[in-house]
């Protein structure tokens, strides 16, 4: 009794000693990511400033001119081209027809921050230490979590962008719509090569969503906040300040504006709308038409969007100059058809990652071909580049490939590999050549097994792994080999 | 800090307090689970004697034979006839060309033990308490924790199943293969209608998988044995005793032996193969030849085993007085095809529930009919014993249908409604009609919605309910009355 009454004593101690111990650590930890939490040190700045000081002007009578089309959770099936029953997408469907229309194409990773980073750097996510999901409003209280976790929050400093070097060669720069990639001052659109900016700088479901022009909001997102609240269009909390229903079309008017602007010298247009991703908004002038519900609506607001930059274009007499990209930023999500890939958003199967691209530049990449290349988002920084007549920079690694010759020709894609990286986690998780998807493990309720699928013949369902092993181990080997890599140089500095 | 120190003392004892009680009681609890552990108590067991005592017996000339087949996790795009391209099912094929096959026909449950049930009884899951899950072999520690979480191990006493009002009429009953609802005297499968058993209790990732002769252990499992252990083809612990290659096989030669001994007399033959469900074993006389791999090789091993069936039938003179029907517990789970549908095992997504269904019955079944009339199999039920002349319990609901005016003649199904109820839940989440489907809750990460599909024309991706407000009212409030009705009266006493 004696020694319970000294155990019980003792634990007491312990007991409040660990538990204030552990509410001061908390209390710190909070502090650093709320109050004082820095980016992490960019490394490379100086070899970036070089790169974009040594890069040549762009000729601006015969510099190609860009538009890049980016989607949020459009699924691989929600197109009437991609093989949809009830929605109608006639813009986005003679787009396809006008160009080529790749079919075995990616995103980079199953979820917005680390693919956007990706495409526009050209580097798979983990390069740019975007490999830990998505990032978050400052305000919100997972922004301070991922920090407390040591997540970043925002694109490191020294990562070279698309944009960044255009505008250093001369081209008019700018990105109407989402961001995602950090909410700092330095981090901003305007600190990574955009000229011009109008949009909002994370998803359309999270608080707040202010309209920014270049660094300062137009419109102020004054929706009751709460700090761990989402937008929700069935919510109880009404939107003040902002009309989601009009975001489509707000966009779709600055991307116009833009090209009007610009309508005499090269220029970089992406344009990333916030739809389809949830809370789903229709435009009222549209809204009850689609077949396919309110997500119908959406999809097909987003359509008559890419047909007024079409008819722009057109207008302009810039139709045969402009190279034109439409794609997604992952696969489909709550409403997004998959149509019949296996998975969907957050998830490495293809219907997470596999995404429709259009890519249309009359005279140069020719009308109506259908093409299975392989094909991922990190291939636009090297193509549009190579299209620019600019160098790539030499002091990294870029991920993607030059994708010119396959539109133009045909040509297999100049990929041997793709690379499967999840939602969370630095290294990849499966990988393909242009039949063969390998997996590391089919990741489900601890019967993972290493899976191999032929993409041409099944939805990734049966495993042939002991039909064919000698492709197994190769592309198992070529997945441990891209571990290994991005271990040992996760940032892919040379 | 006097204060801190007393109530540091006072907190030493109540953690140490709390501790001991809390482990005490999971003790206690815990030997009551694994020792004293008692079915629920049967409630109708005297109207259940009294039924089956009062069944006619069933003219051994004119009465139809029946073979039931259901596979173990077979999903929906698993078979040739069903449109997989890497998988050939011969066998199966020519069954649904000779019949009647269904394109609408459900699961009762997206897993085992439930599905099971309420095929054999008739009644959705919670009728006969199988709403929680599968059952667990009673040695291992999960079954322990189910009954110490107060969930059923085993059906309980007073359901009416088929085999059991079957015998009473003088059929012959035969299971030969996986039973999967109770391991505990009284609840083995001789204890519920069946004459013969050939098979095993537990599903064949189960330790221990002992394959019982009637009541008795024939072939014993001397694999080693965990508390927490599954069997896997893949794994360190070597199958010992029994060979898991050869189950398809033994059940073969079982059934066929069972057909050839009750040639001259009604007969029910329930076989249900331990295939393709995990883990995945091939018959070392055909391993290796499937072009979809091993899990090709275990669909075609079962082909084979449907082939011996029919090819004994015949053999005895007995195709045209036999109805032959085969279909699947569930949807497919890891390396299962969906063949595109939304979802998998666990799910209420169509993956998950909508499985393959043939009917066979030259003379009295059209033959070449593909059929979109709703079923599911609690349908089988009442089919079935209308057919042996025999009337439905009174004293409890039936919720299956009679089917036989749909096969004969095409007829719509005698349903209005199927619900969905999931893995783990006395109440349904899901109600379709002849085209539509609504979910109450879409089920993923807390951004639920109900949603309305039109079966017909997409995937269960885009919501319709604003398109047809009518009829996702209508189905929510069929829903809501279902739940209301299972809430009031879970086992459908009359």
């Amino acid at each position: 009794m004696r020694l319970l009454r000294a155990l019980a004593h003792g634990a007491g101690w312990v007991v409040v000693g660990a538990g204030a111990l552990l509410v001061v650590g908390l209390l710190l930890r909070f502090a650093w990511a709320r109050w004082l939490y820095e980016p992490i040190e960019p490394v490379r700045a100086a070899e970036k400033q070089a790169y974009l000081a040594s890069l040549p002007r762009a000729d601006p009578a015969t510099a190609p001119r860009f538009v890049v089309i980016l989607f949020d959770d459009l699924g691989w099936g929600d197109l009437s081209v991609q093989g949809n029953r009830l929605i109608r997408t006639p813009r986005l469907d003679a787009l396809a027809a006008e160009g080529v229309r790749m079919t075995q194409f990616y995103s980079t990773s199953p979820v917005c921050t680390p693919s956007r980073a990706a495409l526009l750097t050209g580097r798979y996510p983990v390069r740019s230490h975007t490999h830990q999901h998505v990032f978050f409003a400052e305000e919100l209280l997972a922004a301070t979590a991922r920090k407390m976790l040591g997540a970043t929050n925002e694109l490191p400093r020294d990562e070279i962008l698309l944009p960044e070097a255009l505008a250093a060669a001369g081209y008019a720069t700018g990105l109407v719509g989402k961001w995602h990639l950090g909410g700092i001052p330095g981090h901003l659109p305007n600190d990574f090569g955009f000229d011009e900016y109008y949009g909002v700088l994370w998803s359309n479901d999270m608080q707040p969503l202010h309209i920014y022009r270049n660094r300062a909001i137009e419109t102020r997102d004054e929706t009751e906040f709460s700090l761990l609240g989402f937008h929700d269009e069935d919510g109880t909390r009404q939107p003040r300040g902002i009309d989601q229903r009009l975001l489509t079309r707000r966009f779709t008017e600055e991307a116009v504006a833009f090209l009007e602007r610009h309508r005499d010298q090269p220029f970089l247009l992406y344009l990333a709308p916030t739809a389809p991703h949830v809370p789903l908004y229709a435009d009222p002038e549209h809204a009850g038409q689609s077949a396919g519900g309110r997500y119908g609506d959406v999809i097909e607001d987003l359509d008559r969007s890419v047909g007024a930059v079409l008819d722009t274009l057109e207008r302009l007499g810039l139709t045969d100059r402009t190279l034109v990209v439409a794609t997604s930023d992952n696969g489909g999500n709550y409403e997004g058809s998959t149509g019949g890939l296996r998975g969907r958003k957050q998830e490495t199967y293809e219907g997470g990652m596999r995404v429709p691209m259009f890519v249309r530049w009359p005279g140069h990449v020719p009308a109506g071909v259908v093409s299975d290349a392989m094909g991922m988002q990190i291939d636009l920084f090297p193509t549009l580049l190579g299209l620019a007549g600019l160098p790539l920079p030499a002091d990294r690694t870029i991920d993607g490939a030059d994708l010119l010759e396959t539109w133009r020709s045909g040509a297999r894609s100049a990929h041997e590999h793709l690379f499967y990286f999840p939602t969370l986690g630095a290294a990849p998780v499966a990988v393909r050549d242009a039949r063969f998807k390998y997996r590391k493990e089919t990741g489900q309720e601890g019967r993972s097994k290493p899976h191999l699928s032929d993409l041409a013949l099944d939805a990734e369902a049966h495993n042939l792994a002991s039909l064919h092993p000698a492709k197994a181990a190769e592309l198992a080997a070529a997945l441990d080999a891209m571990t290994r890599s991005v271990e040992e140089n996760p940032r892919g500095w040379r």
